[in-house]
Order: structure tokens, then sequence, then C-alpha cells
């Protein structure tokens, strides 16, 4: 037997979580079934479609129930394992939740290339969001020379590596949009972009088409509502459009209206919608692709990290705050990074 | 100096136009100056999309004054010329607005094929709302092998025409929506649909849905507002849809809100926003591929014709009501007909 800490939910959120929705508990967790692995906890992964998801309004599942553990994704070690293909000292990433240790299923959790690190690289930019950013890039919107590029929640680690990736794949101009001005530094200081509009200051629509006069050729969209709106009377002839993401309506009790379809019949639009779960098979062959770029001084991230699985309630409130920025993850066991 | 029966604009509808709205003149034409043409009406179009455009809400241009003609598309046969590469005889489309005869800036005027007749077809499935359905269906949907069709506006000529190609290029099934039981009937009979939904009858989103059980690959939009909405509800995933048309929001003031972007993102849907004048450069040789299609039993059309150029009005406000069926044709000099 194995006992645990974990942080479960203490009362359902009624809009963006709060610490204190929270508790801290220990739990049995069940001996091994066949075909189960244990596994040490390293990193967790805060992910902002956790904050529909424990609403019960995420196609990734049901929402937690109260003395549940809110369903992260992580990255741990194996210490034992009953299924086929694994063996105890492997790295794994699943669904472990907000605990030290977890017991997963053989046949969905994935084994990760332990020679990329940090390990938490594989819960941002070499995982998940990083494919996000890539389906969207390469796969749908396929930059090319030439693109003028904006990206909303550009400071995230899906935003902040599509920008990235548009500019390796040789577009013109990337411009980003996010909340604030230390956000919108970072940016154009870490990730490179050539501007960024910080939505929360007056006039920033015009500050939008400001930044890309020559309209808008393809828009990666996290957000939605007004962000949206923006971006398409922003956008050229024939601009495309990836809908990945709805930031602007997580919190709401209900789904809004969206744009007047005349817009995208005017511009000659292509809107595409993004989810990532089509393009996991891929995530192995990206993460060395990123691994390389991020080696060759191309491709940069950044991480809100805080240590410890007490940390995560307070990081996540951040994040339901958008105060967030970058890739936010719970480091549990520590690691040495360059 | 020639002189011309014309119809004009007597007071600006407020909504959907009443015949009341026009009054019949006489008009002198300027002689001919370099590069223009007189030409004699044979047969003019009345469009949809005019409806917009006389209120000042279209892309074409502005609305007609007081006094103006209504800027109908239509044929006519070049009487005098003034303008290179064209001489009496010829047949030409282009903007003659509603009278007998026009005087047309060659730059502009189309020399048609007048081999392929009756010259309506100029208007209707061998010219501009047929090149419409044949950009959405061949050039943006890709419309292939085991298409699943749905098509808003089916008994009108682009509609009628979408799916009628969508079925040459292998879809398994086409169904339609169209207003009233009369409509349907000829979506089925004789554009060959394999069924009709009646939006006018209670229930027709439920039928949507079991008319298609296996989902809509291919839904093209003429409409937006609900049918757009019920046609994304039972969109399957990868559908495409091609935004074409707004008819549900021509006689609106404001102009509504459109579908979550939500719903594009969990259908991973692809919007493509199409504009026939894109196309235009490719008009001849299509016009050639569907008199072939026509000729062949392939291909079939419906028109709803009147006879002489007072007939305009009353034409007009009854495709303003939606109570006309197929393409709405004023046929001014009469013609033999199969």
């Amino acid at each position: 037997m194995t006992t645990t800490r974990q942080i479960v939910l203490a009362s359902q959120p009624q809009a963006a979580p709060l610490a204190s929705d929270f508790t801290m508990a220990e739990a049995e967790l069940p001996p091994l079934a066949d075909g189960e692995l244990l596994v040490r906890v390293h990193v967790l992964s805060l992910d902002p479609y956790l904050l529909s998801r424990i609403r019960g309004r995420h196609m990734s599942g049901d929402a937690p129930d109260i003395g549940e553990t809110v369903p992260s994704e992580g990255v741990g070690e194996v210490l034992e394992s009953r299924a086929d293909g694994f063996v105890p000292g492997d790295f794994v990433l699943g669904v472990v939740g907000w605990q030290e240790h977890a017991v997963l299923d053989g046949k969905v959790a994935r084994k990760i290339d332990a020679s990329i690190r940090p390990l938490s690289l594989h819960l941002g930019v070499c995982g998940m969001p990083g494919l996000t950013a890539y389906a969207s890039a390469h796969h749908l919107a396929k930059a090319t020379d030439g693109d003028r590029v904006l990206v909303s929640s550009a400071a995230g680690p899906v935003g902040g590596t599509v920008g990235q990736l548009a500019r390796i794949m040789g577009a013109d101009k990337v411009v980003g949009i996010a909340g604030g001005p230390e956000k919108c530094a970072l940016v154009k200081s870490d990730y490179g972009f050539d501007d960024c509009v910080d939505y929360k200051a007056d006039g920033w629509q015009d500050r939008v088409a400001a930044a890309l006069p020559d309209g808008i050729s393809y828009y990666h969209d996290n957000v939605g509502g007004e962000l949206l709106e923006t971006a398409l009377a922003n956008l050229s002839l024939y601009g495309r459009v990836v809908l990945c993401g709805l930031a602007s309506q997580y919190s709401l009790d209900h789904r809004p209206a969206g744009p007047n379809p005349g817009i995208y019949i005017g511009k000659r639009a292509q809107l595409l919608g993004l989810v990532v779960y089509d393009f996991m098979h891929e995530i192995d062959d990206y993460a060395a692709k990123a691994a390389a770029w991020i080696a060759d001084g191309k491709l940069s991230y950044v991480e809100d990290r805080a240590d410890g699985l007490d940390a995560a309630p307070a990081l996540f409130e951040k994040l339901g705050q958008g105060s967030n920025i970058g890739k936010t993850v719970v480091q549990l066991v520590p690691e040495e990074r360059a």
C-alpha cells in the first residue's frame, strides 16, 4: 500500500477557482492491478482547460467531485509496473492528479524521452501546448513566407510557441496580444515577437490595426470574444483563423454568440477548428523537433513554476485570474536546470 | 439618340421591396462615347443580392437613388459598338439595369457564347449563380466520394446547383433545405436531391438530423442564422462549411451575432468564406462545362420567368418574400425554348 499526500476539491468553484476551494488530504492508493503503474510525480501541469473542466464544461471529461483531486497531467517516474512495456525508472506522462504518487493505467500513460530536460518541457513547449502550436502553425494554417501573424494569449505556452514557429516557417511579422505590460514585455524579449498589444489598455484595437497595417494573414485565437472580432476586422482577404481556445468564456455561465458570419464571407476567411488530441500520435516526433529548436536557440519558453504540492492551489488561482506568465507547472521533485 | 423604357426606383424600400416602390419611366440614352456599346436587353436577372444592394448594404456597390434603375445584370445584343472587340450581333452580359436598351462600358461588358441557349442560362446555371455553386463544391469544399451534403436555399439557382455538382463529384447523399412543400418537392423532383427539409414546418431541425444521421460532411450556407446553427449542430468532425450568403439577414437593420466559436472548435470545422467575384476569370470555362452537363442530363435548372419589362417589380417583390422558385429572370425579347 502506498500512502500519498494529495490536494482535493473542497468546494465547487462558482467562477474562477480560488485557492480556498481546495484542501490537503492523505489517501491510500489501491494495490496495482494488472496493466497498472505506480509513479512518483515529479512535475504537475496546471492548464487553462482545467478551469472549465472543474466546472464540468470541457470535452476532456467530467468535473471532479468534492473530495477528488484535480485531474492534472504530470510527469512521473515509474516505481512499480504491472503493465507491459514499462519498467521502474521509466518516465511517463499521464493524468496523475494533484498528488505525490499516483496509479496510472499503462494503456493511457505515455512514455517520454527523459533525456529532454527539464521534465517540465514535456508539459509545455515539447508537450501538448507545443504540439497545439505546431498543429496550428504547421498543419492548419500552414504558416509560410510573408505571413503576417497575430496571436492571442501570446504570453502563454501555446501562443508564445505559435508565434515562434510561424517565424521559423517564414513569417514576416509576428504580433502578440497579452494582458498587461509585463506579459507584453516578455512576449517581445523572451519570445522575440515584433510587437505585442496589451488588451487591457485603452485603444488596444487601434494598436492591433497599427501593428499590422497590411492586415493579418494568420490569426491564432485562444480567446474568442472581442479579440476574435478585432482580429477579423483586420484580417487580410483569404486570411486563416485557427480557433483553438475560448479563454474569454471559460468562466462564463452561458455561451456568448460569436461574430456575424458576414465578416467571414467578406474576408473570404478560412476558419479552422483545432483540437490537439487529433495530433497526439505525432507528439514524440514533435518533442524531438522542439528540443532541437530549443538547443539551436530558435525556440524559447517561459515557465511560471512553484515548488511543492502545497503550492498548487494558489498557482491555479493565479492561472484563473490570468496573472500567470508562461507555462504553469508545479515541481514536486527538485531537478537541476541549465 | 435612343429612347428606352425603363423602371426606376420611386421610393426607398424600408424592408423587403414592394412592386409599388418602382415606377415606369422613359429616358434618352446618351450618345455612345469611345469604348461604349449600345445593347438591346434580351433578358434581365433578378438576384437576391439586389435586395440588400437597393438598401445600400451590399459590397457590389451603392444603392440606386430615387429615379434610377435597379442595377440588374442582363444579357443584351450589341446594336452599335465603339468598343474594341465588339461588333453588332455579339451578345454580352453586363449591368444593364431595368430597361429595354442600355449603354455599357466595353471594359466591363463580357461577351458570352450565344450558342448556349436559352440566353437566360448565362444568368443562372451557366452564369454567376452556377459559378458560385462550382466555386463552393469544387474549389472550396472539394466535394468528393462519400460526402454527406446539406444545402440551404436549395430551390434557388445556387443551392440547387451545389447539390447537383456535389453529386457529380461523388457525394453519397444530398439533402436540401427550402421554404415550403412546393419548393421541397421541386428540389427532389427537378434537382434530384435525396431529401429536402421544409424549414417552415415544425420540427425541421430534427428532420435535418434524421435526414443525415451520419452527420453533415459539407454544408453550403446561403442563409446564416438558425439554419447555420442547425447545420453546425449536425456537422461531422472535420466537416466543411462554405459560407456564401446570408439570406436570413438581408432585410434586417442590424447584423445579428453568429454561432459561438466553440462549435467550430469542437467539430474541428473548416469554415470557408466564398465571394464569387474571385472566380469570374473562369466563367467561360465553367459555362461550357455546365452546358455539357445539362446536355448530358446531369444538371437541371429551374427558372421563375416573367415576360416583358413591366413584370420586373412584381417579380422582384416575390423574390424579396422568398416565394420565387428557381432562377428569377425577366425575358424582354421572346426566345424559343426546347
